[in-house]
């Protein structure tokens, strides 16, 4: 690597509108700067070694510039003319902003913390088509948290074990339900007869009770093919879609998004973001991962438990991770954060102590792991969001609430 | 987590056919076993917490079996109908295989070391159409590794310029010419300019030396157009296309590999690996990966340069590499192991002696960082490879040859 002080730009102001500026965590034996300018270089104009066909012209256009050092942070601000996105998209980002640097042997560690992209480039996604709020007018919910639950187990049940789950839960009282991420198209539980089963008892629940929940239908799959999935749940009933974004990758939301005849919310989830986001030392941060998914068209996305879960997770990372999903900062809805994993109703007051209302909550195993089965699990997670949204504390509102007391007697509090 | 012994099966015989097999290095303050059986329960039918929905028999049919723990590897089973390949793919592998389990709070890292598919799994991918032999065959070159190089810079040259670069190292006797990974479609070098360009570049060299060679065109893109841009640049003259696999995905590989209209070889980048394969305690290691692009199609995968260049990289990770691309084990043809990252002239003889013939030695920098410019950087990594090819020691070989003794004056040997 060139460790060339021409990378470097400490203190420069350089103009937001004109460069992506990333944020890097660095672990060194060398010297700060020159990890930094190590970095600049590798993921613009630069290699290993000085070279004949790189020109002075070339090199102020398209090198990527070390603008501050602080501490163990740098940050490296690349031009606007260095990315792609009609051809490359998402994809040829992450190849700048994340790519080849995390092999660099100069550097033991390097995470990308956050990200920063100018307006022109904000301006070629679309972000959320409902997000939080279009979401909350489907369900006619304006104000309390949505409460979900993940269908548990994740694999072996039927079409129709499945739509009575759902039909359990939505009368039970809870607004959202969702595929678990390994579910797919297998046989014990083929995706058309799952989503018009589904779709059945969602119709069931609200001609029973008025009340309305959607499901989403896990449509994660090839990127090529994952449209024509989507398209075809959707018209057998699907309710909302669920696509894994680490797995199939930012591009698939986005076709989702862009494509005029996909008219459902997209409810995205992280599985294997952990191999990436959970080393501090090594990575890319979730908060970088909500960032790109809110840019791409996500309208819900898992993003912790803000501690209190059964994922690793903590309460500064994923007040980062809700920011990126709601900050005023950039020209798109708010996505709905979901807190998901691990949560149980003992934990909902802690939860909305800490991350407020605008939020979904779901549980699977809080959900079906309730003594009473599926039904009273609802009943007790949704009377847990209603404590919570009222602020009455759960010790007070368990002791009118038969399921919920049942549920904290098995799970405790958080 | 339900840490429940009924996942544990250890010592008892499965059979390969029925189950995908994987390795994982687990760090935990629980016991082994314990911890292994709460991933074989979240990966399968399991939650963290007793649930009403699951009955035996589908746990019988779908639980994940620890069958094996030794030292800090855990060998878990999954049964071969918890997959879908149709509807899901390599994203829903990856979700069974490496998916929530790196959240697990229970865990202080988990690595996948390994895996291994049943027949009947390996059967519904296609491998390589060329592989190694295909691109010896395409060009006529049966036994000396191929040579290739990066252009470089990596992103600022023109079309003409990239052509130039080509032309030259084609001129040089390299055999492979390829698109750096953050090149795209940028304005600088529109890649239907660049495509034109290096094609005529190429039939150039062979017009007036009789040269056969080949350049990846970077199609990397979003999931569903990538076909639709490798077919448009295949169209203008592309000889080969390249695809950045880690931020593509791996159903990009096998999109292009499966669509018939393709007939180009494809070439295998890695660019983020790094973040998911370089911590030796949390993530998941490169033979997985290598493995999965073999099984999408891949004709030739960079897998590092066996400890002798820029990017982090062992020998023996590099050795597991390259036997998961031309290990006997699958029915598919061999991929092409790529050495490439901070290669120069100086490493080959290590390389070849470490890594054998059958490779594709490729370097940028190194080539177009020779004194003597991108024509004698090309000649004199080709005398460095025929060297080592005829086991002549490039100490010898330097005498005679003056562009590799000024390779070997400016970087020194390994």
């Amino acid at each position: 690597m060139e460790y060339s002080n021409k990378y470097l730009h400490l203190g420069e102001e350089i103009d937001p509108d004109d460069y992506v500026i990333c944020k890097y965590k660095i672990a060194t034996n060398l010297e700060m700067s020159n990890a930094a300018a190590a970095i600049a270089a590798e993921q613009s104009t630069g290699t290993w070694t000085g070279i004949s066909t790189l020109n002075e012209e070339i090199f102020e256009l398209y090198s990527g510039r070390v603008t501050a050092v602080e501490g163990d942070i740098a940050t490296i601000a690349y031009p606007k003319e260095d990315f792609s996105l009609d051809i490359g998209g998402i994809p040829q980002v992450l190849s700048v902003i994340s790519g080849n640097l995390f092999g660099l042997d100069a550097l033991n560690g390097v995470r990308l913390e956050d990200v920063f992209f100018p307006k022109s480039m904000l301006n070629d996604f679309l972000g959320p088509r409902f997000g939080a709020e279009g979401l909350r007018e489907v369900l006619k919910r304006p104000e309390k948290p949505l409460v979900g639950t993940i269908v548990k187990p994740k694999i072996g049940l039927s079409p129709k074990e499945t739509a009575n789950y759902i039909y359990e839960a939505g009368m039970g009282g809870l607004t959202n339900g969702k595929d678990d991420e390994t579910l797919s198209n297998q046989k014990f539980c083929p995706i058309e007869d799952r989503v018009v089963a589904v779709a059945e008892a969602i119709d069931r629940v609200k001609d029973e009770s008025g009340h309305i929940m959607v499901h989403a239908i896990n449509v994660s799959t090839k990127g090529h093919e994952i449209v024509e999935v989507a398209e075809r749940v959707q018209e057998l009933g699907a309710s909302e879609i669920m696509v894994d974004v680490i797995t199939c990758g930012f591009a698939a939301v986005q076709a989702l998004r862009e494509d005029p005849s996909i008219k459902v919310p997209i409810h995205v989830h992280r599985t294997m973001h952990g191999a990436i986001t959970k080393n501090k030392d090594m990575g890319v941060s979730m908060n970088v991962f909500a960032k790109l998914v809110r840019m791409c068209g996500g309208d819900a996305l898992h993003i912790g438990t803000f501690g209190v879960g059964k994922m690793t997770g903590s309460t500064t990372e994923d007040i980062a991770n809700q920011q990126a999903c709601i900050g005023r900062d950039v020209p798109y809805k708010e996505v709905l954060p979901v807190c998901s994993g691990g949560m149980h109703p003992g934990l909902v007051e802690k939860l909305v102590e800490i991350a407020g209302t605008n939020i979904q909550i779901q549980a699977g195993g809080g959900v079906a792991g309730h003594p009473g089965g599926v039904r009273k699990g609802a009943m007790a997670l949704s009377q847990a969001v209603d404590a919570a949204y009222e602020k009455i504390p759960a010790s007070e509102y368990r002791k009118t609430h038969v399921e919920l007391d049942q549920a904290l007697s098995k799970w405790g509090s958080a």
